[in-house]
């Protein structure tokens, strides 16, 4: 049988093992391998949580559903003569590594980013004796799950790979590998988060932003200022619940996903004043373009004293809605020109005797004051830093958007990083211009490639001894021309790039990496997520057929 | 009473009718009407078609089930009041003016273009008396209940308008009002079409281009030729049946919309070397990219009687799979450098004593003449006619795509021109390379926006004398970065932009169309169709109010 050796050859060749993001430590082999039909996940672990129990239920599904023909001519059926002779798994066995604390995924996966446990070690013989996960924690299992679903594929009723023995150590390069919604400029139904984080968790995403506020709609339901979401949501069905939030951070949890939420503060806040007019200056000023970036109009009054209280009050209640450590309380675009103009702003300055900057200092170390009591670590847009100067705890979390050149600068006011850089990561570039009467193309034109943003360089003129600083990064959608019909199209696979770069770590070779990443669209769509071609299937069947340098 | 007749002021100035394509000519009044709980649509034709009646019961279907709040805050719940005390609309009437033949409105829209009769009058009274909506044809009658369902929104359970009388006559500006779909590059289901044709009948669209086959695959079964499907078509899953065009062609038909199929030839082709190497020049060169502008490599040979036979009886049969009057066989970038290294075609061209380009004429009109036979009229691509010398039939359509400014060098020839540039109407501009190993953006950027397409003037440096050759034009989906995935979200609501210009004509000013198009999208949204928001719903509720200038 000279032919399947040859192609068993070239599969290897290829390197069409599917794995997104590659694991930072891998070796295979090429020997077949197939799923037993009574293939089972045992679990060596006293007391197990019932969300690993749920992870095993799901990657057992995976395995019996994604049906994925491998992608090359003949999508896999020629393999079917070597399988048949291959041997057959019968067991995944998971452990934890003697003296690790037995934490549910959840629980793990919202302790304070850095101190999170994900790393593990795969292992699957070739002859297929039984296959070994091990880990430090439950969430680490999750993640070896994670790449276990990715090694097989079917052809003529069987589940297998060709590339045995596998043996995969891996652990992230960056812990904050995340995705950022914004569910204020148009609404997104619960299902459509859902169903993002489960497109998360496939690409062990560990970071869900949640952007769930603006000046266009508030969304949130907060206990206590229930009238905000009543006067500010674009409609009664157009609101996440208390109970809504719950679901959405027990969903992700175990997934392995920790849920920031932003209100973003004090800029951004327009449509509170639906319901507080008294706490928003600006809100009717004309034309918008002299106070906002974008319309409607509108801050949080930040230099009065009830304002702030009312503001210190909103955050601490949403931050008891949210389990994880972070929380971000925006802090972008400010716009001084509503302040200069609004009287009331003017008088409360002049009653303390302070600057709008000293201001703005009061009304930060307030809020975050605030979240704190509530356990919280703020997290910030750069502005807060680069712009302003206020004081902020030396463990804020500072987020880079307005260029990646920016990050160094933050890195040498010794604050924590994430990368949202708009040159790389922002995925509603390119796509023209939403403002009603410009036909000009995008502000961030043009569009951001997955290639693009595979090049991302995280310590890029960040030095050495600041090298620590950086927490990883995001790709952002804001929805200005988004909403529940494009949101998986503009996605995905798209924002799988940036968590390579964060998981493998950067430097990675797009051409190379097409493949894979063809290979994970092709089971986020067999998993009900609707990833997009990248190239014609011609192409996708035919790795490096469709280089220039082929 | 004050309010709601300051309401119904306001409403009127900010003209939120959500009618798309404008009509030719429009009078709407002030006056709230509401449609009858019986209300009903009666055809006072003798020997109606069948077709009508199923248009009848989709306007019907759709009056009851868009259920649009008007684009204002509150969605129109400050109307119940007016509308409450309005008339009532029991019946709108459809009749044929004098003398009209009565024709099924499938058969109508496969009448040759420019033939076809689209006109009609619609008159809705402000007092509840009967609507009545008169036209030359059946496919006319179908244009006028189109309009007459974007008239309508429902608000506290009454659907209703607050502009009547409204008096529309209409007519097209130009009768090819296109859009174009690559199945080859990326496969897309028959619902996937049918899908598109019912969005493409919202707006009035009159033809589907579908570019079924192309070098990447050959997914459409052809009597006589069936292993070009079943060695060419991605999976046997991927292949369009007889069965499946006749259901294609016949959804389209009864919704007022003509099916050019395009055979692409002679380049374009290489898939057929699956089944038929024989006929296929320069399948294996390399590299790819000397002799094509995309892999594969391969084209018909054109110099070879047997390959002019076969494609000719190939066409021949496709041609009698569809009703339409028109067909391509494309034409576009033919690589000369395949024919010049594969040694066939350099016999062939010895043996019968012609240069290459002679040959191509030759083959042009052989393949011509075969479809012509079977009674379509051809339509190539620019290539034909500006680049090459073929003997053309003066009634031959001729497709622009290159440039906006090849139309006038093509009506310079006095042939039949179909606008579908690609610096205005290609819609999967903007969104990346998707050669696997060139990082830069599209060869077409930037993005085309619904505005820049807008603002194509389809009389462009084209003489007086020459206008009557421009039959109008389309929007073009190719598929090397789209499937089923993101076919909605790409083209719509942006292709609805072409087919304004088409049909109301040129002009129209983006600022104000487009809380229109906001209707427009929702409608389709609502209908099934997953239009993307093109601004904020903060925007879309509030006109105007998102401008720079505002």
């Amino acid at each position: 049988m000279k032919l399947p050796a040859l192609l068993l050859a070239l599969a290897h060749l290829h390197g069409v093992l599917g794995l997104w993001p590659l694991p930072r430590s891998l070796q295979t082999g090429s020997s077949a391998l197939k799923l037993a039909s009574n293939f089972d996940i045992h679990v060596n672990i006293a007391h197990a949580p019932s969300d690993l129990g749920s992870a095993i239920a799901r990657t057992k599904s995976f395995l019996k559903n994604d049906k994925l023909g491998r992608l090359v001519v003949g999508r896999g059926t020629l393999d079917s003569n070597v399988v048949q002779r291959a041997g057959s798994l019968r067991t995944l066995e998971l452990s934890l590594a003697p003296g690790s604390p037995v934490r549910s995924i959840t629980d793990e996966a919202r302790l304070p980013i850095g101190t999170r446990s994900e790393e593990y070690a795969l292992h699957i013989p070739a002859d297929g004796f039984t296959a070994t996960l091990t880990a430090n924690s439950t969430l680490g299992l999750l993640r070896g799950l994670t790449t276990f679903e990715q090694l097989w594929y079917e052809a003529s009723g069987q589940v297998y790979t060709m590339e045995t023995p596998v043996s995969i150590s891996d652990s992230p390069a960056y812990p904050f590998r995340g995705f950022m919604l914004d569910t204020s400029r148009n609404f997104f139904p619960v299902s459509d988060i859902q169903r993002t984080l489960d497109a998360m968790s496939w690409v062990k995403m560990s970071q869900f932003h949640w952007h769930v506020t603006d000046s266009q709609s508030f969304p949130l339901e907060v206990p206590g200022f229930t009238e905000l979401a009543s006067k500010g949501a674009y409609a009664s069905s157009m609101v996440y619940s208390p109970q809504d939030v719950q679901d959405i951070v027990a969903y992700a949890g175990a997934r392995g996903i920790d849920v920031m939420i932003e209100i973003d503060t004090p800029g951004h806040t327009a449509i509170i004043s639906a319901a507080h007019p008294e706490h928003i200056a600006c809100a009717e000023a004309s034309p918008w373009t002299t106070f906002a970036n974008e319309p409607p109009p509108g801050q949080l009054r930040l230099a009065s004293p009830a304002t702030t209280n009312f503001t210190a009050d909103l955050l601490a209640s949403v931050a008891r809605m949210f389990p994880s450590s972070l929380m971000s309380t925006g802090g972008d675009e400010l716009n001084t020109e509503c302040y200069v103009q609004d009287p009331e702003t003017q008088a409360d300055l002049k009653a303390s005797g302070r600057t709008l900057e000293q201001a703005l200092d009061v009304f930060t170390r307030t809020t975050h004051a605030a979240i704190r009591a509530e356990g919280k670590t703020p997290a910030v847009w750069e502005e807060m830093v680069l712009e302003h100067n206020v004081t902020l705890g030396n463990d804020t979390v500072v987020m880079v958007w307005i260029s990646s050149a920016n990050a160094a600068a933050v890195a040498a006011k010794n604050f924590r990083i994430v990368h949202g850089p708009s040159d790389f990561f922002y995925l509603d570039c390119g796509a023209g211009e939403w403002v009603g009467d410009d036909v000009a193309n995008s502000w961030c034109d043009p569009f951001k490639t997955w290639q693009k943003s595979y090049t991302f360089d995280p310590q890029a003129n960040i030095s050495a001894s600041q090298a620590h600083l950086v927490l990883g990064g995001e790709q952002l959608l804001w929805t200005e021309q988004s909403g529940p019909e494009n949101l998986d199209s503009i996605v995905w696979p798209r924002a799988a790039s940036s968590t390579e770069v964060f998981w493998s770590g950067p430097g990675g070779n797009s051409t190379t990496a097409l493949p894979r990443l063809h290979d994970l669209a092709f089971r986020m769509r067999q998993r009900g997520v609707k990833a997009i071609p990248l190239q014609p299937l011609w192409c996708a069947l035919r790795e490096g057929q469709c280089n220039i340098n082929s």
